[in-house]
Parts: structure tokens; sequence; C-alpha cells
């Protein structure tokens, strides 16, 4: 018997996350029965390839969701916000990459690898978290899973892929130009939309989206409340400190944890991720075996290493965690989103 | 009455530290009497200048010491294990910018802003710390003083100007490479005499200096073991991990601090490192103020940003601390523990 095929969208496909949402449908081989490419109206009329054949990006409108089962949101929060609600209406199940339904308490924010239970209460939208949460979790579900979880402090050393498109070219124009020893303006980082820009080339910016009121980033509030919501525990002390590099692909994470437990060893630890789902295991000291973001591009896992225990609590670990952010942390985890609604006979 | 002049010798004059050493004691105008270059013998011969003047760079041997009164050294640990005791012998007072004395309990490892009293205690010997200890404890001392510390855990973010001058070259080439998608091949990074190298350029690595039994690293050994003894806190909870980045100088690092006191504020901890020495403010999330490495190269400050508290633990904070690695982490130190030794007249 054929499987059914499914009528998808991509709504932002000629984006960074976008684009990668179509090779990874086909790389998948997700059974697509039509593929319709939805963009702002400065896109539409350009045109990607999916499976060989030619396809021509469509301006996103109400009516362009008739008859769409699966819609897969990644053109900015003010698009979601208006248009997700209307493909749900018309009956498709939307996966919306941007932050704009993620701490929504009638949708869920999924990671399978996590969390794929809680597509079952779905309203019409299921979020995709935020990229630099999401490889965090998949590397903590498994450790919590078998040891508890109180406690964890992360450092993000984010790549600029995160930001756009836009964001990768002003690295690589900046870079030039600094080697070149020529001038340039900063124009994109850290935040395209907030008022002063960083140089981003040979540089570090502790600032990830806009700053809130309590002197986090936004990026940092994400983190913090995603994870709590993903991994269903309120009550989990997490803090954030977010940080932009002059790195194109893949969000590399400076994790410590405290656990449940006093009597856990690095090779407990180890032990529990080299069988975790998603996760692939990188951590050899003594050969220099650690992940890198400059290797996870293009990867599907969360790549974890440098495990250590920490030198004065015993139920303190430290990690290194690394993901390509725009697959695992973007298109990859939204097509997974996708394939558990069909594996859940939700769609 | 003219103050004194000092016969000052700097070993390894040639190198990114040396040649900064030499700018420092020019730029702070130490009192100078004479100057002595030396290096080893490939370098031996080479031309610096002092003043307007200039200096031929001398091959180091234990003879060069004879009636030297304060020798800086910064050319790698085997040359200051074989001449920096032959130094002391003959009368110098060493400041060893290499990691060969630190931990020897005969030897202070001092920070003037924190510790200058230690000087007191020298044996011939005094060490610098290592670059990303320095910032940390410029930083953190102000804040023991008013609210106590308990606990540290640092994530850095450091340039590749700590791994010498060649590094910075490679990752200058390197970055040129990719740009131009031209083949390179890593050669120096992360640890020269380590085996593998890997790529710098829009990467970061995960390794500084060796890895130790215990899954730490030599460098984040050094944060750890340095931070309890320049700060005399045997028992203060210290955790590091070290991390290199595509940034030519400047460290900065993420650091979480629990203190004392669970009554302090944001504002507390800013007023107190307003006026600490040897530290710049620069914390206005409103107005998108906060250190970069980019803007902390040539400054001899640490700068500190972005300070939150913690949203779970109330004694928890939150800090960005960055500084020029080559200035106040290794040449400027160096030069002001010589000042102090003048101001604590001995010498």
């Amino acid at each position: 018997m054929a499987q059914k095929g499914f009528h998808v969208a991509v709504v932002g496909a000629t984006g960074a996350v976008g684009t990668r949402m179509i090779e990874t449908l086909e790389k998948r081989n997700f059974p697509v029965e039509t593929l319709t490419l939805l963009s702002s109206e400065r896109s539409a009329g350009k045109t990607a390839t999916f499976k060989g054949k030619p396809i021509t990006v469509q301006k996103a409108e109400p009516e362009s969701f008739e008859g769409v089962d699966i819609a897969l949101f990644s053109a900015g929060g003010s698009v979601s916000k208006q248009l997700a609600p209307e493909a749900a209406k018309r009956g498709a199940v939307v996966i919306d990459n941007t932050s704009a339904f993620r701490m929504d308490e009638n949708v869920p924010l999924v990671v399978p690898e996590v969390n794929e239970e809680d597509i079952k209460w779905h309203n019409g939208i299921i979020a995709n978290p935020n990229c630099s949460t999401i490889q965090m979790v998949v590397a903590l579900q498994p450790i919590r899973k078998a040891f508890g979880l109180k406690k964890v402090i992360v450092s993000t050393y984010q790549a600029v892929s995160g930001a756009g498109a836009q964001a990768i070219q002003e690295l690589k124009e900046q870079s030039k130009a600094i080697l070149e020893g020529k001038p340039f303006v900063p124009e994109i980082l850290p935040v395209k939309s907030d008022e002063k820009h960083y140089q981003i080339a040979f540089n570090a910016i502790p600032q990830i989206d806009k700053f809130q009121e309590n002197g986090f980033t936004f990026e940092e509030m994400k983190m913090i409340n995603e994870t709590k919501k993903i991994m269903h525990m309120k009550d989990l002390e997490v803090a954030a400190t977010c940080v932009r590099l002059p790195v194109v692909i893949g969000h590399s994470e400076s994790v410590y944890i405290e656990i449940d437990r006093d009597d856990v060893t690095v090779n407990d630890i180890r032990n529990v991720l080299r069988d975790a789902p998603g996760v692939t295991l990188e951590d050899d000291p003594a050969n220099q075996i650690y992940p890198m973001p400059a290797f996870a591009e293009g990867k599907y896992d969360t790549f974890v290493g440098r495990i250590r225990k920490d030198l004065d609590r015993p139920n303190g670990f430290h990690l290194w965690v690394v993901s390509d952010n725009l697959l695992k942390g973007a298109a990859l985890n939204s097509v997974q989103i996708a394939e558990s609604l069909i594996k859940l006979k939700l769609v």
C-alpha cells in the first residue's frame, strides 16, 4: 500500500531556514504530494527546486493555505502572527519556527526527542523552539531522565546565520574588509531592528535579540522559558548568557548542570548520551576529540563533548554542546515535528 | 631630586607580549636607566625601538642578567625555568609571565589591584598570572570585598593572540583562504605542540593548552588554581571552560558568581565596580552599551558589563568581562608589578 502523500507549504521559502526546510523534506524523503512555496511579496516569483523540479515561490496570503495539510513557517514573527491562524483555520497543521506562539499555553513547543507527546494536544499550531534551546534540551533530556536535573547555567557561542542571510553576508564582507584594511559600516548585527550596530568580524557581541527590562536579552529569556516548557520543569533553575560570534553556521554552548545525584561519573553521563536519540558523543580529550561548529554544519545531530565532573560539587557537570543551528536548530526540527504528526496519525 | 632609574631586561623581547612590554614601559614612563632586550638565539640581532632609540636584541644567557634590577620574562616556560633563577641569583627581581612558577608556594602570584601586598614576600621571582585569570580577578575582587564570594563559573571567549604571533598569522591567513574558497592546512591552533590542529577561522575551539587527566585543560586549571591563590581563597568554588575564538586581541568571559549576601542589587554591583581600580563599567543595556573585545584592544582597563541578577538564586549574578589579553593579561600587569616594586621600595 502506498504511503499517503501530503500537501506541504513552506512559508519563508527563500530564507536561510526555508531553503533548508525544502532540502530537508527532500533528503528525508518526507511524503510530499504537493509542495507550495510561499514568501513575502518581495521574494515572490523566485524559483526553488524540489526533487529536481522547479517550483515558483508565491506571495503568502490567507487563501494560500486552502488544501494544505502541513504548513512550515519561518518568515518572521509578524508573518506567523498574521497567517498561522489563517492556515490553521483552513485545516492545516502549522509548525511555526518563530517566537510568535512559543510561550502560548495553547501551543505545544516541541523537540521530538524530548516531548513528542505534546504534539497530541495541538490546536492547529505547534511551535518550533529557539535554535539555542533545541540543542541544549536534546543534550539535557537523557541526563535528566537518568539522573535528574536541578540547575542549568549556559553561555552560548552563536553563529551569525541565526540572524539570517544578511548577517552571513555582513560577516563575510566585514572580514574581507578588515583583512584588506578597508573601511566598513556595520548595518545588521547584533540586531537589525535595534539602534546600534557593531562589528562582528573578529569580535564577540554579547547581545542576541533585544534587551528586556530585567537586563537579560530576549534570546536569553527564550532559552530560560522554553527549556522549562519543553522539559515540563517549571521549577528548573536556568540561566543563560547569549553571545554572537564570527562563525557562519553552528551554535556552541558551554553548559554547567547540577543533577539530583552525587554518585554519577563522567562515564555514566557519556553512556547515557551515547545511546540518546539525536545525540552524537564526541568526547575523547586524550585524542583532542570534541565538538566544533565548523564540523557540525550540515549534520543532523547534536554533538556533546568536554564532559567534566565539577571539582567542587559532586552533582555538578560541565558539557560542550554543538549543533547546526539551521538544521536541528530550525529546519530539521520542524520537519521532525511533521514526521511525528504522521507517526502519531495526527495528520 | 631625580627619581632613581633602573636597569630593566625584557626576555622574549620580539614576541607579541615582549613588544608590548617595551611599549608599556615607554608609555607609562617607567624609570628605565638601561634597557636590555633578550631573546632566543633565533631572534637575536633584531632591533627594537625604545624612546626613539634602537636597541639590538641579544641572546639570553645567564650572564645577561649581571647588573639587571628588574627582568620581565615572556619567552615560554622552559626559558623561564632555566634563566629566571639565574637572573634572581644575580640580584634581579624576575617578573615572570609564564606558568613556570605560578603555583610555586615560594613565588607570589600578583595582580596589583588585588594582592599587591604579596609582592613583599618574593624570593627573587614574582609570577604574572594567566591572561584569562587576571581580568577575572580584577572584576571579582571589588565584588568580593563588598559582598563576599562563594562560587565562580566562567566560560571564556579567548583571542588567538594568547597563543602567540604565529596564531594571529594563522587566523588571518585561514580567514582569507576560506573567504576565497582556497585550501588551507591548520598548523598552530589550538596548541602548537599538541598532535592535532584545527581550523580557527569562523570556528570555536574548546581547547586552550593541553588536556589534564581530569578532563580539564591546563588553561582551565590555571584559571581555577590561580584565582584561589591570588584571592587567598583556598575554598572558593571555581570552574572554567576555556574556548578559543577567531578574535585577534581581547579575551571575553561570561562569569556566573554566587556572593555571600542575598540582598544585593545589580546597581550595588555596578556602584562597586564603577569605583574599582583597573575596571571600566560599560553596562547600559538600554543603549546597547556592553564590553566587546574589538573595542578593548590597546586599552589598560578590564571592562565589565551585562550585569544581571540571577533569576533563581538571590545571591547569584552574571557578568561579562573583557580585556586586552596582551596588556592587562600580560605586558601591562607585569609592568604594574614592577611599578609596585618601586612603590613598596622593594627594588
